[in-house]
């Protein structure tokens, strides 16, 4: 089985772009004083091909699973904590849950490889490959048959969401361990650089957590390209969330990237399909130690910085407004011709 | 006449302190996720008094004045565009019109002394003082008993707004002339470090605005007391918006701060009063030169920084959907306890 993606078409569109621009430029605000919300809405209008954007039915995809490595103490919560947290997600009582109700933004969870059995129920997808990965410090975390698998379960289920935007979201205990490696792997950095205290670990425990990623990447030295590397030391929320990224690319959705996690996983995406990088909103930089080393080999600029590392979406959610603002502002303001004011003196 | 200020009350409050504090902290997120969002919902908390604040029909009053500096060439706009700007946001096809709309965020235009005669109309407060300040450089901007009167115009107008928020938005050409006198003057600055663009000035721009705000300083050398360099220095929509901070932080509103004009005005509230800090949310750092300095010197650590220059309140409504956030954070998410989710291990 190999993995086949959609076509990502190239959106570069010269005169596209130029409408777009003239647009912003015409409002009713100094030149360039709308910094950038500005950029965000020529970025927004590119995305989706229009000079009149309109943000539809946006959805929120929670990709949750389990991690072998969590094994070796590389979190300061048990693995329990995710399965437990899809509940609170259905439930309603998750941050990430707050908020997209706040923003009228659908969540969708999916069990893409959680430890735990669960009952059918409204808003959660059941696409489980296994109850959690393997430990990579002993080898590959899955098979490429499992890897393959999630990716087609990712793109699968983003043809099937209505709406042009995807936010990214995840939950899974020992998943800034998985996200750590790739972009280690991938961004050929050293693991120290990118290791942080995911969920709280105290300078001990993350030079601990650091020493465990180094035998993981040694255990699997060879996985280099792209779906060997995330077969090899990623997740399957991760790889789930890579097929729904390039699923959303081919689709002309807006991709909203929320933390670490998620822009490890579009790093991934990147890698296997480049024009993917031109449907990224980036939503926030996080307070995880390597999210801003891993943004700027994405050349992204988030547009918040709140020192969150809640994960889950939130980031995505609390930003999700500011793209509404940018498309309502193409949509909805005045030109200094259509108001009747002066221009530059 | 002497201003009267309504009191201002001391909010520190330590037991309500310390149970905002464990509310976040039970809250289903690793300790100290929510970063800087923690912070502003306990800073909520203690402004409304409860921990479970509430914001209530926020309200965005846009105070609007012309400057008879604006003569001197310190903006790339002419005056003109003060008044048809307030047409602008009257046909709510302005930034913060829009903007508004989208947050469901009630806008009120004042004039505060225009120099144009408006006919009455909805959402539009006629307390003019008179068609433009006085050149600063030639003397005090306005009278003391004109600066009395737009501060009394300002407490005033807030009294009769419901809810429990203002956020402050502002227009008039010239006017970042005379925040930035007022930060040199109160923060004991070289004028230059807190001179910038304005509207859009090119560098020789900007060393002319330069120039001209020493004349300004030097012909009002004596005005240093706070109400002192406000009428010698401000604006007539910045005096009108004194009165309005001094007069929603009695009542314990949350006061949510734009940009560079607004911050001046917070800056002079504070002198006069300087328990106002405790009940102000400062929404983004401007692109506006100048910016960072004043922040600085309130202690202030905005929640955004989008390179934005327009003023009239909209980084204070970008912001606004992060403060409605905070809120539902502490109202709405489940607890460990609650949602029968781990703790750390």
């Amino acid at each position: 089985m190999t993995a086949v993606f959609p076509e990502v078409s190239d959106l570069r569109d010269e005169a596209l772009a130029a409408a777009l621009q003239r647009r912003v430029d015409g409002k009713t605000v100094p030149q360039g004083a709308l910094g950038r919300v500005a950029a965000l809405a020529r970025r927004l209008g590119v995305i989706l091909g229009s000079t009149e954007p309109q943000l539809q039915a946006p959805q929120l995809v929670v990709f949750a699973a389990d991690h072998g490595i969590a094994a070796r103490g590389v979190s300061a919560y048990p693995s329990d904590v995710t399965w437990q947290m899809v509940g609170n997600f259905l439930a309603g009582g998750a941050a990430v849950s707050v908020l997209a109700r706040q923003h009228g933004v659908t969540q969708t969870v999916v069990d893409c490889g959680v430890r735990h059995v669960f009952e059918p129920a409204p808003g959660l997808l059941l696409r489980k490959i296994a109850p959690g990965t393997q430990d990579s410090t002993q080898g590959p975390a899955m098979t490429r048959a499992q890897c393959e698998e999630a990716l087609a379960n990712g793109m699968a289920l983003v043809r099937a969401l209505p709406g042009n935007a995807l936010l990214l979201g995840e939950m899974g205990i020992g998943n800034t361990s998985a996200a750590s490696l790739l972009v280690a792997r991938l961004g050929n950095l050293d693991v120290a650089e990118v290791t942080g205290a995911g969920t709280g670990l105290d300078a001990a425990g993350v030079a601990r957590k650091t020493a465990v990623l180094r035998e993981a990447l040694a255990a699997n030295a060879a996985a280099a390209a792209p779906l060997d590397a995330l077969a090899a030391l990623g997740g399957f929320e991760i790889a789930t969330m890579v097929g729904a990224i390039v699923q959303a690319a081919s689709e002309r959705r807006v991709v909203v990237v929320d933390g670490f996690i998620a822009s490890a996983a579009v790093l991934v995406a990147c890698r296997l399909a480049p024009r993917v990088a031109q449907r990224c909103v980036y939503a926030h930089r996080s307070d995880e130690r390597g999210h801003a080393r891993l943004l700027a080999l994405l050349q992204a600029e988030p547009l918040l910085d709140l020192g969150l590392r809640v994960g889950e979406g939130s980031g995505a959610l609390l930003a999700w407004p500011i793209l509404e603002s940018a498309c309502r502002i193409l949509n909805e303001m005045a030109s200094f011709e259509s108001a009747g004011v002066s221009g530059k003196g």
